[in-house]
């Protein structure tokens, strides 16, 4: 019965293509993505497939109750984008909506949920178990749409879980997975430095917030080169910096913000002290103020080992051409890692590369091979399949 | 007949606050303050006075030719105002426009100059000589208004121009001025790293500009520092910094403007190099590339000998409770620079400090003391007396 | 047997604390050992041992042929010092050689071996196999001593080789070992800055050496915190900095040296590559000229699995107090690499650490706990007995 | 009678470059120049000229009574070198004093007041008033000889004190005077970091002392770019820095040494108050402790305005050729400060460069143009005859 599934998932490539450069093209902010949600919701209401939305904010969920008895598992799909301004005009179906980008691959895996829950639809009376279809908003943002969707009950009833990411680090064709620790845990930071504004030619009146805040920035590359144990992983970075309004004034305050990468909890409260000891400090060699706020983000997706040893083993079943591979854990971070909390389940990537065209995620020329949508929909569905078999 | 002319200023007082609240409400960054030259030309209508308007962009210049025979003298104030978002909630008459302040004294200018008009027109029988109101947009934003205001043939009939700036660094009683050397040559820059983007978590695929930038602001100080004769004076200041569209995604550029003043070329030229190579040196050391604009602005204020001193000896005719003081000069630059490169003239500070709320020009609490409007117009009005009495 | 000579060893304790106290009052610099050299050279001629000085070096082999039939294994233990002020006052043992110190334990390596060896030799009528003793000069200073002792055909009949360093990191009582990798490649490196010298009032005259130099300090941190891969290990350390020659001039050069670690030859290589690209890029910032020479050192120590397998499961024969476990590598390096790229074996570390006194190692307070020697002495001699029991 | 001596002392010009030839290849450092003061006192003993030594420390000064009545006047050289490696192998006359060198030029001084002196005593029957020969320990070293000098009373009896540099920032044959403020007050600091040392490996169970230290020099810039009004003078210097005994042990502490100019008390307060705000600031951030010492030096030297003149307007009676400028002060300091504090004088500098060899003062190569001694020697005696017809 899987076979024939996974033939129709196939018949299904050219609308999942459709689907997803849609959405590409109107992309939408996290906790904003009213649309895609609508858009989403529409394409269930259109196949009749049964759905509630409004999901611990913007969320979907679609549920397809199979013929036969059986386990019940959620997949999962994100579906919001990123504040980016997408750098390419060659491809048609670029991005209509100004700063706003899919630079992380979301558009195609809202596009492989869909296209793999019409395809079941099709053959829901031969489907064991009950396939719970979760598109959940807001994955970019701290503190994204997993812990409200959990907190809605949504996964009261689910058994297991299991998501992909498409992935440009990762040749098309290959699976990768680990068992246990998978993706980093990931932590937004925002640090106010409060100088004293004035002329741009009176810097002796002034606390100059510009040079304050970059000497912020050169003593926190400190924290990893110094103060964390070389054997431990650690990531911190400012991702933005703004300050000043006139060219000729000097600048009263500065404004960073960034994101700090841990798998271990002494290692992120090392860093956190240590962030905040440099903040002080460094205004304080100033005389100036600061304020500063670390919010603790996702935890690090923590893989079921039975669960991962499933994709690791049994992925391959959904496409002969695949490779499936064991890896080291990645330093991005998912809010997958509350769903793994919850419930026993594995997150995986699908590579995604374009050899001629290979940018990380989240850079503004950022694409993927959209063939791999097929590759997440049917190890998906395959890891559905998998986990029926296994005992309760 | 000055001095009832000076009368009818004292006596314009508080129209005079008036047209400087209204204008303080309504601010209107360089280039784009079409409503306040509108308010200027309006004025002028009002009273009669022949004027002109968009002169070299959006200047008004009115003139008064007097009953008696004389010589032909500029007055000129600006009216302009700056991108600060202002912080004085306390004054009822307070910016409504969004980040947009008249923080540099200017509307005080141009109701300055609107009152000593006003004044004039009284009593433009007894007037020795033409009298040349030159209200001038664009002070703060090089290339400037005064360049173009020139360009239109304004001056083509002056004698002599004279100009005065609020001051709140002078006492509120205070007039300054310098014979030579009054204010600083004013250059902008802008400075762009060009890094690499990519996801937050993944520095080693990233050159972050946000690094690179900052280690640029930190190297910038050692011009002044150590690249410039400790002798010569010279500021180095970066006004704004802006990078990085999410917290979580490393930038791949980043933007600095700021401003260089001097007062001599060859201290201009070193600091111009060394920004250069400094640049250069840290974008290479990251594997970076960058761009540099540097745009030479105003020259120096260079007051002329002989008009310098008539403010400084006789500027207190216009009001006996004046001190007059000969400075050291500012480091604020004022492209009233261009009109002396044109004409005899001079250009000095009228001193409106409030001591209970001192703060520099530009700063988002920025006030002045309204009573030093009459100092300046009345000290003006005075210069164009002086000026009557030079020999040709 | 093996019993017998483990009690003959603790026979020896106080002997083998009162050469370890005697070898650390007169540490002596890598390559200038030869009083360290002699001492053993002179208790094997007194206790009658074979042995053969002058080794690739100052190295100092000594060996007991058993009188039973075996494998020939080498046991080796280093007895070079730092450049190190020691600040340890309490001891009475404490250095008498002004700036050089044994803070890292090689006194106690040597008295282990030295005291190993007198046990040994009481019982060499019963010991199977060829034991042979090797003193190691020169380990703390690249190039080392292991690579001359290898190229002098030292090892050419050994089989296995064997060491440990007394490790305050670790608890007394604890050997820890592991498979595979378990201490870093060891690179050094140094850096000169040539700027231009002069009078320190007239910087404008000049190349601060001294502010270029602290720039590469602070751009080297870089290195770690955004170019090398989160996931990688990786450590680049200035040990020392040295400047100027009087307060009141500018210093015309500086001169930086110190270390990198890794366990990865790209990691390695990108590291070298960072390191002078930023070294170029800062002295040209400052149009300074620089020296960059990068020596590649000791190879990381990578442990023969089925040997250190021998330590993890059999040390503890030895004395059933130990525990002994299966660590993370450390980030140290050791020049035992080179043994170990030519013969199987397997290097450990066994604890000694003083709860009240814990200090790093290469620290002027440095200390280990003495007791722990024994435990050296005795796991060291039970992987030599567990070696024997190993098939051909 | 002036004239002649004049000539007497062209006599004696081979002579003078014998002596400061001499004295270069025995430099000796402040307050240990005891073989420089025997050898100046030993001349004056065998010219027969009375004098005293150990005055103040290795002070000499002899004394000249004329034939006829007259004013005493000093005139002062200074004769201490400095801790500098000289690399002026092509001198054949280069220092014998490993690493210590006259980089700026004592030895001319030296050389300049004896061949003065013993022209002078040759004429003594003719000369009016009393030459006081002042010879100068310790001026390169805060807290300098002058002022124990003046405590023994050595100036009680001395009505004017003259004294000039060779000076190689000036065309020879050029005499430079200011004036009123002619030479900035010069300070000393030390700054000590404490972190904690440990295994070069192992940065995280550290604070390392260099980078904090690198982060101090780098923030100090700050001083002179942001902090002091751009209008003011002034130089903070780090001359020295020192940390770590080896490259792979992370160094504990770190010290540096420099020196702040200044001409003004608010300014010299202002920076010693951001020194230790920005030290105490940085250290903090890196949870290290500092040690932070600033000592006031040599106060500005400030030139007496009518002795001054006297230099302006006929130090060229001396030397036809000599041109005579008045000019802006000099940042670097000199203990001549203290006896202008005590007695009217001047101090002025007399050019000395070679245009092809044209290094600053301090730096390890430079040199003078030996002719110049001549100009100093004449313009020093001219001060002397000036002094003489100045009314009481």
């Amino acid at each position: 019965m899987a076979q024939s599934i996974f033939e129709t998932v196939d018949d299904l490539y050219e609308k999942m293509v459709k689907t997803r450069r849609y959405l590409h093209q109107y992309p939408e902010l996290s906790f904003q993505e009213t649309e895609t949600a609508k858009y989403i919701a529409d394409t269930y209401e259109s196949l009749g497939i049964p759905y509630e939305k409004n999901i611990g904010g913007n969320g979907v969920i679609a549920t397809i109750e199979g013929g036969k008895p059986g386990r019940t598992v959620a997949l999962r799909a994100d579906f919001d984008a990123l504040p980016i301004q997408e750098q390419n005009e060659h491809l048609p179906f670029h991005s209509k909506n100004e700063g706003v980008m899919h630079a992380c691959g979301h558009d195609g895996h809202t596009a492989e949920l869909l296209g793999l829950a019409e395809a079941v639809w099709q053959h829901k009376e031969d489907l064991p178990g009950t396939l719970v279809l979760l598109h959940q908003h807001a994955e970019e943002f701290t503190p994204g749409g997993a812990k409200p969707i959990i907190d809605s009950g949504a996964l009261n009833h689910v058994e297991a879980v299991f998501g992909t990411h498409l992935w440009t680090n990762t040749d098309y064709g290959t699976i990768e997975v680990s068992k246990g620790a998978f993706m980093a845990g990931a932590d937004a930071f925002e640090i106010t430095i409060k100088g004293k504004g004035g002329h741009g030619a009176q810097p002796h009146q002034t606390k100059d917030a510009i040079v304050i805040a970059s000497d912020v920035v050169a003593s926190l590359q400190q924290i990893v080169s110094r103060r964390i144990d070389p054997l431990r992983t650690a990531v911190v970075t400012v991702g933005t910096i703004e300050a000043g309004t006139a060219f000729n004034v000097i600048a009263d305050s500065a404004k960073l913000t960034g994101t700090v990468r841990t798998f271990e909890t002494d290692v992120q409260n090392t860093i956190r002290e240590e962030m905040e000891r440099i903040v002080k400090g460094i205004a304080e060699a100033a005389g100036a103020e600061y304020e500063f706020t670390y919010n603790k983000g996702y935890p690090p997706v923590i893989n079921h080992e039975k669960e991962a040893s499933l994709i690791l083993e049994e992925a391959g079943e959904a496409d002969p051409s695949l490779i499936t591979k064991e890896v080291e854990p990645s330093m991005a971070g998912e809010d997958f890692a509350y769903y793994l909390e919850e419930k026993p389940g594995a997150f995986y990537f699908t590579g995604a590369k374009i050899p001629d065209h290979a940018y990380p995620h989240h850079h503004p020329k950022f694409d993927f091979d959209e063939r791999a949508m097929l590759h997440g929909a049917k190890t998906l569905l395959q890891a559905y399949f998998s986990y029926q078999r296994q005992p309760r």
